[in-house]
């Protein structure tokens, strides 16, 4: 096969009380990737459409986490990239673990899979850390194993796929608002009371064993966070209103998507999901601020061929 | 019904990164208990074998958890109760939670179960109190549902059953030095690294996910804890060889149980288990230090009645 056409799903890291380690993949928000084999030994990215993003390989997510499996790979051509850019940078919604994350799971297919999934997670990363800093997980390995995963541990790195409730439904909404990973990773404080430490890890195995259970009320009863959450919406104009709102339509749990500005509502079944979308996007039809509304079914597959 | 006889479970809680949340009830290390009605709105503990602790109903565990449940109760007697003490007050085996969780079983039993399990944890919580000055419900949790217990959250209290692989064994050995609940708990910090504690959330859910999988290396992966056991264990002499001998002989995770001087091992199967539980003695025999050594299944049911 010389060239595969993928979808690359948009991600909700963190899920509240799981900060660092939880992340899920959606299925109607993603990016579109068109990777070829090339001859030369070299990622080049020809097309980046919808965002104006750098196409020098070393300045892209996508070149750069191409660029890691490359060095690592038994293969003495390259590849070339397009990029259908939907999701927006700095949404937090996983726009750059997307494309990181897309590239090389579409080099390892073009290559017949020499690479397991948890090396692609590990290519993946320089991606992110070229984006923020941080060769976090979160995103990328939802969007490379599809459903809910948990990065348990990075020392070594451990990443356990969690069952997806099927009338799960996931309501994101985008306020146009910039915040840099970067600047909302700074103003977390790096100790933390036990006490509040006690309360989410109770949350995270309430989540986990929810999502086994398919117990949508532990779901929801779970989704508390007490630690990142009172710092990030501060961050985030509308966010109290936005959460409450989403939680008064009826929404299991809300919080906010990866670092933000986006936040996130998960419900039971899509009607609701729908519902809690149009109630969170009539908090900053009020406000008066720009935003996108996303409602979507949690992707179980992770990144999928288009054609 | 006037009188039953019951099976009170020893429990481990903690589980190395479940501090304060989670907890196992183990099938042959118990407590046995006899309570029966009697006409005067009293609680009478009116034998205890085994070891030496107070009649007296206000500064006995069964007697204090027993009055809470009496007050609630629409009952214008009251109860005797008969301790047979096998499990060793300050073994870190939970030897409060069994006299306090079986004291209010009983009788909720003997009243035909006027009281929900939740509420019965709460009655018991109270016994927990007097023996430790925290009513905490990671001991009790377990002993009066069986199985694994997680402690999702104490306001409002949410307990949450998680299933029991079927080969998984403890080995639990009790090296015979006093550290008293309440000590063990000042020495611990109150506030943590946010790091350290990502970690731990991060095994929380591996644990949980590996107990719903059946997965034995993902719980014995996730039997980590960065945040307690480093300074709980150097109250306990021999513990790091202990639990090196118990890793060395093929158990899948050790670490302190409840808050010591108890160190627990878990392992795949029976033989294991006995293996492990020999290595650990072998230890104690070498410090010359006495101490007891129980292998025991998983006790799935929590307490239950004898005769």
């Amino acid at each position: 096969m010389e060239e595969v056409h993928i979808y690359c799903p948009a991600t909700i890291a963190n899920i509240s009380c799981g900060f660092d380690v939880l992340g899920v993949a959606l299925d109607n928000v993603g990016d579109e990737m068109t990777v070829r084999r090339i001859p030369e030994r070299t990622i080049r990215i020809t097309r980046i459409e919808g965002q104006d993003l750098p196409l020098a390989t070393e300045q892209n997510v996508a070149g750069v986490a191409g660029m890691a499996l490359l060095k690592a790979a038994e293969y003495d051509g390259g590849f070339e990239v397009e990029i259908i850019k939907k999701i927006k940078p700095g949404s937090g919604i996983g726009s750059s673990a997307a494309s990181s994350a897309g590239a090389v799971w579409a080099m390892n297919h073009l290559l017949n899979s020499p690479f397991s999934p948890l090396q692609l997670v590990q290519f993946a990363m320089e991606g992110e850390k070229l984006a923020s800093d941080v060769a976090h997980a979160d995103n990328v390995a939802p969007a490379l194993f599809g459903g809910f995963t948990l990065v348990r541990s990075y020392h070594p790195l451990d990443i356990i796929s969690i069952p997806v409730p099927q009338e799960l439904f996931a309501s994101v909404i985008h306020p146009q608002i910039e915040i840099k990973t970067s600047d909302s990773r700074k103003i977390l404080k790096t100790t933390i009371p036990m006490e509040t430490a006690i309360q989410q890890w109770g949350n995270v195995g309430g989540l986990i064993a929810g999502l086994f259970l398919e117990d949508y009320d532990l779901i929801g009863r779970s989704l508390e966070d007490h630690i990142v959450e009172p710092i990030r919406s501060i961050l985030i104009p509308g966010f109290d209103r936005t959460k409450q709102a989403a939680l008064s339509e009826g929404a299991l749990g809300s919080g906010i998507s990866g670092s933000g500005p986006s936040i996130y509502a998960f419900s039971r079944g899509r009607a609701m999901a729908e519902k809690v979308g149009l109630a969170m996007k009539a908090i900053y039809e009020d406000i008066g601020l720009e935003h996108d509304l996303h409602v979507s079914p949690i992707n179980i597959q992770g990144i999928k061929i288009i054609r």
